[in-house]
């Protein structure tokens, strides 16, 4: 049976994104959507300046927007997703969440909060265990699951595939699409032929999500991993895909060939929105690969693409990438609510 | 009294910037250009379809090309600037070494020779002693100086302003121009919406031509700078301004404003194209600072600049900058001509 | 039955588009590739440098590519479509045509002659008719058909449909992607942060093309359009999607609203890659549409897109787009050959 | 001796431009900067986010900035320079030209008004003497003087050297710079890998503004040129640099080398900024300039550039060029400042 589900946010860019990937789901179902109050009561067409390549799906947009209060939604709604700014999450989330309320989020806040699980499916599905934490101490019947910053999604899964190896330090230098920021973040002054050296606060979310997201989960704590993360942020011009350079100090020697067997080997989850494969390598015969246009789409921007892989004197260097506002911010909340379902806890 | 000199492959993108560079210099005077057989007995109008943004010089327009062959260029022209392709260089620029010239040279051969001194004036001009080794080792009566790769030498200043606090490994990512691989290098099918995490050979480059530019000379031989270089190399569509992100491991423990004052007061040279200061440091209060299209022409696009400096474990991470084309090109070939001259070779 | 098609010129830019968007067509089957001399025994993945989206379709990359020639090609091939470069199409598909040939060519070549049919299914099928003269004239089995250039498709059908207003001049401005330069044909150097308003014979291809589309056929001879076509063509920053800027004088005096209908009410083709309404035509309430990243992928590239439909003192002023080499090339060319089936040329 | 000035609304993009042309003027001195309220009182480096490439000069950066209010602006104020929305100038210029000040200003308001000269010093100077007839209407001690929009700008001066010919009729098709739009008025995600058919209220002001510039003024009264012109008007990822491209119908049959020789020929004005010579002509040699990127900054931002000049059967086609935030703003403000300075109204 259908699992009705609702966007807190709907409106905006990463809302859009959701529209767009729960077009034809095989299970969830779209019963609510919210906005701003000054949008409450408009259909959904009416309500967002649609600005996605792909049209709006017709009964979508002819659904009416509510306000983003718990009174607005249905109780029959069974999962919400937020992508709401982290100021309006931080005051609404919880209104939701002592209401009863499931929600599968990409907002900021509380990502790292101690009983707040961050999930990408194919890394630490464990971590899901955290919810009777959760509500143990806030003595919610709902539950809060959060995913990490696009930045840090992108490379994750291949530092958990060579953490096999005694994964020791990162340093990672990001170059970053400007769907990142938001549709009006990055003006057209500020990047046609630029780069910007700099995305306010992102450095620390990805050398704080990452360890979370790579440590353990006994049951009732966690532990953050015990690498080193150093990141660098930067904004180029281009549309979507994130593309990171890492060089990662191993306590084992791979070979190149034995990273690159441990990122294409490394298990994908069961999920209906999950790629076949989670990380495509590309050998040294494409060693200009992966690019953001090229490969952001692949798997319907659910991949993961690594590629460049060679070795330095303490380990390895190599890139990756991901579709930033697909697999790095609706996609991600998709992906953990369907983890929810299969895991019984919807 | 002027300083009669010759450009070799005046005709491409480089030797354009030569010739944009040279245009009013106190002391060097154009008295040869040269070209591909195809060019020679043209006039510079005809020969160069010229593509930088001020016009050319009304008599270098008017100047008749000749071939790139000793016989061409008159024995009166003290210095030769050499932007030849490398494949061409290799078997030209010994050419006019027997024929006794004197050639500072952008090209790619011979960089990592031992006996040929790699030069940026501010960070290693001893190294032109290594002339007389080149003199004896070859029996030439001219003399060959390289300058490094444009990606090598946006970072190495302030690797050696940092050197004092015990350089002993570089992680460096690099957003690097279109122009880095001249005018028809990067086609923009390949560009727009797009990065690519790949420059065939620069990886190298960087890593060596750094160490020999910081290493030592006793006065007959070369050593290498013993630190660790690891490089990334990414194209992304800027037109000129290659911006890097630096991750270095230093012995000592300097905070990000001991290493801004170290990059700071690291002295420039006392040479007509030298930048007041070497290198322009952003501090906390700019954090998005250097940016390509901002900072890659301050003081004639000839002086460095950095920002972003912060502590890691190991030591800092920050980010650097230079104009590629200018500092990292012909305004590098410029400035050791004019070491050369300052030194007494010419 | 299945068609068997053939590709000529099928690792180029246009080649690739055939093949991407003859996967899964319901009656096309790829029977043969052809090639330069160079790439004739490889496998198409080896000959081909892929650069589409999309992942070549896994039975294509193993097919082995052939040389241009009648020889190479089968027999049983029933259809060729030719992507040639036109100094290459002007000398091969004539030993084609020769050899009992039919090909719907993307080519310059020929596009004028008066025994060629230049066709788009929707304006002009009857055109067709011309293939007996065609016969007749050069004493071929085969027969040769085009489609105009893909600045030209995207405006005529507009024209078409307001032909019956009386169609008395046309003053067309293009904004050009640079895709329709070929895959190498513009650089990155010369259109970032740039545009560049001249495009080499494009300006007279649409003036003449335009009114040989928009002519007459008596069953015997074809006459040109009576209507004046001045043509302004300029390349800007966009990877594909062509957007033209019209200024047409009209005999009667629509209203935008009468010529907004006469667009949207324009009949399609019934063939299968045929968009299911020619014209997308935008409304006053969308002013800034359309536009190339948001409109060019309308019904998988096929359809035309219209808007900014005004009054001017002596007709109308207005702007449309497609995706040029979907619908302006490879996709024009494969509607020409499914042309050819309905109306039992093959 | 040095004319006192001061800048209305400083901090914005239009401003810094100001600041950067009035750079070492001859005889020009800013005494005076305005901006919000919020500003008022701070230094002028604290309130403006400088973002032109050039540093800000010294003795501004240390410049008290004031409120935008007569008070605040001292009486030995010669002239200001107005670059305020518009919403906010229709409110604050009246009450400065109360106070007796006069302004030159780019402004879009009153634009059109029939006792307010819309000025290009080396088109309409005469238009200057309306300042005796808006004296007379409005009882100002002070003056308003306007400059056109500017995609007008760049157009007008060919079509006021093409009068010549008997001007009828102008289809014109803009490709307008982001920086038009303000620092912040197009998105990157607007506008990469994109063009916008849509500026709102431009074609309208390209439309009357033109025919007001062309028009008469016999001492008393305008009128309008009798020309009809139509525009369309395009945002394209360029960052400075209107190009438009025309077709113009003409009473008499010039060749095109006789229109470049108008256009040549057509004089410029002996004030300190403008150019000295106000169009540069490409001829046939160079089809495709003037580009954005190579030709907006000749004669330092201050000449308009022509090319593609052809014919058509009723007349001409071409394209032209101007620098839209300093020809086409700051740039065409200063110079109508220093045309009031000359005709002794300061």
């Amino acid at each position: 049976m259908a699992v009705q589900v609702g966007i807190l946010g709907a409106t905006g860019a990463v809302g859009q994104r959701f529209i767009q990937l729960l077009d034809g789901h095989p299970t969830f179902e779209i019963a609510a959507l919210t906005a701003s109050e000054s949008s409450a009561g408009k259909t959904y067409r009416e309500a967002a300046k649609w600005r996605v390549e792909t049209q709006i799906p017709e009964e979508i947009a002819e659904m009416e927007v509510g306000a983003t209060t718990p009174e607005a939604v249905s109780d029959d709604v069974d999962l919400l997703f937020s992508s709401l700014p982290s100021s309006v999450a931080s005051e609404v989330e919880p209104e939701f969440l002592e209401a009863g309320h499931i929600i599968s989020s990409n907002s900021l806040n509380d990502r790292m909060a101690d009983d707040v699980p961050l999930t990408i499916p194919e890394i630490n599905p464990d971590h899901l265990g955290l919810i009777e934490v959760q509500r143990d101490n806030r003595g919610w019947d709902g539950a809060l699951i959060k995913n990490p910053n696009c930045s840090t999604i992108t490379m994750v899964p291949t530092l958990a595939a060579l953490d096999e190896f005694g994964l020791d330090r990162v340093d990672v230098t990001t170059l970053q699409a400007v769907s990142g920021a938001g549709y009006s973040g990055v003006t057209s002054m500020e990047i046609i032929d630029n780069a910007i050296p700099h995305i306010g606060g992102e450095e620390s979310k990805m050398e704080s999500e990452s360890r979370k997201l790579l440590g353990g989960f006994d049951g009732a704590e966690l532990s953050m991993h015990e690498s080193t993360v150093n990141a660098s942020c930067n904004r180029i011009p281009t549309l979507d895909g994130h593309l990171e350079s890492l060089f990662v100090d191993l306590a084992d020697e791979p070979t190149p060939e034995e990273a690159r067997a441990a990122m294409r080997e490394y298990p994908g989850a069961d999920l209906p929105s999950a790629p076949e494969q989670l990380i495509h390598v590309f050998g040294d015969d494409e060693p200009d690969r992966p690019q953001p246009r090229m490969d952001r789409s692949r798997e319907n921007g659910m991949q993961i693409s690594a590629g460049g892989v060679a070795s330095t004197d303490s380990g390895l260097k190599y890139n990756c990438l991901a579709h930033n506002t697909i697999r790095g911010a609706a996609g991600a909340s998709l992906l953990n609510g369907e983890l929810l379902v299969e895991g019984g806890w919807i």
